[in-house]
């Protein structure tokens, strides 16, 4: 599916245009032309090569889903590969949402497989201003990515959130088993730095490309998207450490655990062993055992198991095993 | 066992020629000659080393086995090693399988120890299209690698099939040794990301070399190549440090389960040996043990045990032992 | 809120100027100006960057809180952000401020969320010397960082004497649940290293940057400047370093302490469990059981009881088990 | 011990030199000159030093052992320090050879402390095939570095047999104390990767260097033995990270099995003592315990006994604590 | 206090010269002049500073301790901090001393807090050679450099007999608690790494430096120094690894350890608690127990006991657990 807009000699929006004057439309340089294609078939890719005279690698890219994101220079166009997330809380999941761009010197191609809300309001927002706004491409592409790279701090936050809660629970005391949900964090995480990555580089180099595409003030709006992206990578990079410092801190709060657990084994095992072997001598049937037939022969024993108990209660105790 | 291809002037397929021959086949300038050596013996290496003339270094590498990916430049030729895999997984095992070539102004010599399928296509491709191509030996050289690249990501996909699957088993409870398998895993991979790293530097070379063997447009689709190869060893790199992961998650998963067992053996411990002291103490043959004689000294024993039972279970489950 | 503070002509003090008067007051070059903003409205940032004529993204930044450490350039002028840190003891918790500054060729305007006390130091010092100085916004600006990044040497210290805490509660033996503090320390360490990073980087390039706005002498003063946070950030990684140290070195006592607690736990098992078994054999009530009618039965089966526990013990001591 | 060995106008071979008449021998540029140096006493250096010329450090460093790898340039002559390596396979032991080359226009001298293997089979070469050669010392070095680097192939072989050994050991189930071996083994390959790393880079800058000592296709040899060297790191690498997850696995194999052993544990203790607790019972003296009297009390209780064993076990069992 | 040594004209030792008289000496450019100060007050240090016309802030770093090795290049001469190192064996701890060197055309100043002996070492072979040397500050600094640097062996090796020693105590089987002293062997190394990497940096810059006060051959020989702070480096690093390597071989054998120690534990458990479960049921008072009565019934059981015992003893033996 094709939404094409027209920023007719920079001043008219005209919104409805057949593919087929695409080749006519843009060779007229004042016009600014935005196609963009929703999970388009390889028919309607092939429609858009023929009248954009794309490379027929960049349409395979555009067409086969998962590239990395790069920019890729073409003899009169720049193709881009850029990626959307959004978080899915019920799944503690990450989706990343493959763009690509095919950047001319005044037309714009955008392509993605579902719908990217960061996308319309970008065009809601142009078409309103069509007629105050140089029709530059340039423009329009810092717009789209500058909007793409804003929509990862709601992202990161939601991320902080849950790491966190992962804290508390840990230092809490209370033993949950939350291995499950920390290893799919962490995996959504090293997901997403992968596609972070080649991602920051891009900008880096939107930044500093020397290109007739790209005039002059536009790499100094580039560079702040950088500095942007910059931010969205260190904290991914810092709440990396932290999940990784999350579970190490519960290995070392479960080896505490477990030794209190069996100090208190151990402990109570000596001081009822110890009273059960007690009883168990005089549960011996000799006939020679002249304390049974002491008067105060019960109470007496009695008296020595709980003066054992004490005892031993105080020693391990002492020794911090209780 | 030499397969001798020839693309006579640029139009004709000439299949059988004589190895003695090639010196003059490759003297006419329209001819593209594509010579595949399976198994070859150091004589028959001897016999290309005179008809091409390639320096003895060469000829060497291509005999001995587990050269390293790399790209050679001869006077007049280049020397490439690159490496197929393909995945066996009744044992978990990852097989690579070397591709020596050797890339002239219009020859092209591929040797290799045993057959590998994407060659036999790309050979069969060529023969079909021989009358529509340019005949380009740097042309043919990609779809060579760019097949041989393309079958790693099957391979790709089958090793996250088995990782999903540890997941799952790890976080099922289900207890399963399943160390050896990931050790095994880990281990290809280890393997694989040695032979794809410089496998990518070669890549990166071809895209970016400036040579009369790669005419203009063939870097384009070498950086296409390049880009597949970086996203191959992007997921393997995230393969490893996800099977990492999983080993770390599997002793936070294995140290919780020891501290839930310990503190059932504690709690029940305590309980139980509580119990058998008091029966212990009821079983002494002291003479003067007033409640052995009571009416109600049995049941009333009987009694306080399960009073006792009751307030330890109870105390343990508010402590979470149980 | 502003301050503003006027070195006029490079002699004078004027301490009270209106926003609206700048534009004037900076077209004389001798004239040497301070707008101190203290969260200033997005109002009073306007009306700065109509008098200063700041390009809107660095207003946009200066608005925005939690830009990473970095230097702009614009045309005339440099946005620099730079953080200040603070330990705050009972939370084991250091505060990051931000402070934004312009640095143009007569002027400097710090912009910053709460109030910095080295900021006003600075400024108390400027204007007791004003006559004396040469009005130079470049050694402003040193003077700004200087004082900034010596304030993280008492910061360093405190935490320094943190993590020798950690040590000696850890090697003294004393079972103590400190990861809880460990962990958060290290977080805190983790952001701090995060600002310190590109803090160091924005330093290197004011050491080493050409620009009409630093003359000469101040680059080897950023020099020594960038000095000092080397060595701050040199001892951040040496006490990550130490504090990883910390936990695996807490994780090798813990499990030393469990081996010392179980083998405690196996030897006494077993030496009790035998004297209670000897015991339970003497209870049975057999009717022929020739030992119990012996005369010194009962005391010969203490003194083997008594034996059997002497040469257990010294077999478990020997083996260091006790 | 010195031996020397003089390629005379290339074409004939002198065996016995006198030291004194060495600088007359290089004065001639065709002559071809080899001093191979046997732990020479710190005279014999100083003679060598007057006859060639030295610089003292040079000298000095060849009579120091354990020299970094490296390659040294003076005004007319390289030194170059490389090791050989062999494997002690009764002490899971590597011994590095270190070997002192001063490679010169027309001559080229070896120290070493120990015999060298390698180093005769070259010389036995060199001087069956003098006459055949030209005289060219960039030649002999290549030969003598070729020999040393291929000497690392069987050493790599047998390092991999060991740490096979391992993951055999580990994974069969066989609990073997194998961490001392491992350790060892461990220690080794770090100690060689510590020489072999500036090794690589030695041999990178002679397959670069421009220099009238190696003439062109000389460097084309060393790039061949770079690739080697390479893939011996590379394996060794390799080896490091097979070995960390050798004793990775090792860990979880372990926590594993205590894992189980501690639920066997758990699973008898209840049943034993919940029997015994049944058995204490009926041991006790109270005068009215009803059951004691009926005539089925004691196979009852046995019954009941057996049931609770039943009982308990299944239910250990479907828990797979059993 | 300090030390000042003049060689006169190249050929004359004056060893008394007052601090006024600095400035004029220094202006005849065959004197060479050493001053040393061990550890000056801010007095004395504003002298030089008049004497020689240092900057400020060489001055200021050359008061604070604990400065980053480093070069710093002023106009007329050069600024630099250099470490040594002793070991102080009762407390395994690392003491690093700071040495800051003036570096002038025919002058050296040397800072110190504390007597350096090395430094004692190089004036008495200095004065005993003056008139024997070139007057060369270069050379000076090369002397005073490289016996620092040299001073690091003997340290080295302390370190790692220690390292020894902790891997001989793990694998003996000994039980002891060295964590400690890994821990701040460990911290040293930590430390000392710390210090001699940018040591390391400063000695390449000194090999590699265009400067008039370094002539020609003194870089080789600072290229020689390099060297050998490469190899103290390199055995630093190696000596990490170790200890590392010692740590967690340290937790494989405690794991190994525990394993053991609860096999042992369960399987006498199982075993005692069976046999005292048998005592136990033969301990009940059924009236009507047949097996009471037997003539034989007693030794039965015994026999019974024995028989179990050994059938359980075999059965654990083969698992392994005993």
């Amino acid at each position: 599916m094709f939404k094409i807009m027209l920023s007719k000699e920079g001043s008219e929006l005209v919104p409805n245009i057949n593919i087929e004057d695409i080749s006519d439309v843009i060779s007229r340089e004042n016009n600014l032309l935005w196609v963009d294609a929703i999970s388009p078939s390889k028919n309607e890719m092939e429609k858009l090569q023929e009248e954009f005279g794309f490379h027929e690698l960049s349409i395979e890219d555009a067409l086969k889903p998962w590239q990395r994101p790069k920019i890729d220079q073409y003899d009169s166009y720049y193709f881009i590969v850029i990626y959307t997330a959004r978080f899915i809380p019920e799944q503690v999941d990450i989706q990343e949402v493959e763009l690509d761009i095919f950047l001319g010197r005044n037309y714009i191609v955008t392509v993605h497989g579902e719908e990217i809300s960061e996308l319309n309001d970008v065009a809601r927002r142009w078409q309103q201003n069509i007629s105050k706004l140089k029709p530059s491409a340039g423009v329009l592409l810092y717009s789209i990515i500058d909007s793409i790279v804003d929509s990862y701090f709601p992202l990161v936050d939601t991320l902080g959130d849950h790491i966190e809660r992962f804290e508390e629970t840990i230092f809490s005391g209370r033993q949950i088993t939350l291995q499950g949900e920390v290893f799919r964090l962490r995996k959504e995480l090293l997901q997403l730095r992968r596609v972070l990555g080649p991602q920051r580089d891009l900008l880096l180099h939107l930044s500093r490309m020397e290109s007739a595409l790209l005039e002059g003030d536009v790499r100094t709006y580039f560079q702040d998207v950088y500095d942007h992206i910059m931010r969205v990578t260190d904290t991914i990079d810092l709440y990396r450490d932290l999940l990784n410092s999350v579970l190490e801190s519960y290995l070392t709060v479960a080896s505490n655990n477990l030794n209190i657990t069996v100090r208190t084994l151990t402990s109570w095992s000596i001081i009822l062993m110890t009273l059960a072997l007690i009883a168990g001598i005089y549960g011996m049937n000799f006939e020679h055992m002249p304390e049974l037939h002491w008067r105060y022969g019960y109470p007496g024993v009695l008296l020595i198991m709980l003066l054992i108990t004490v005892i031993l209660y105080y020693y391990f105790k002492r020794r911090r095993w209780l």
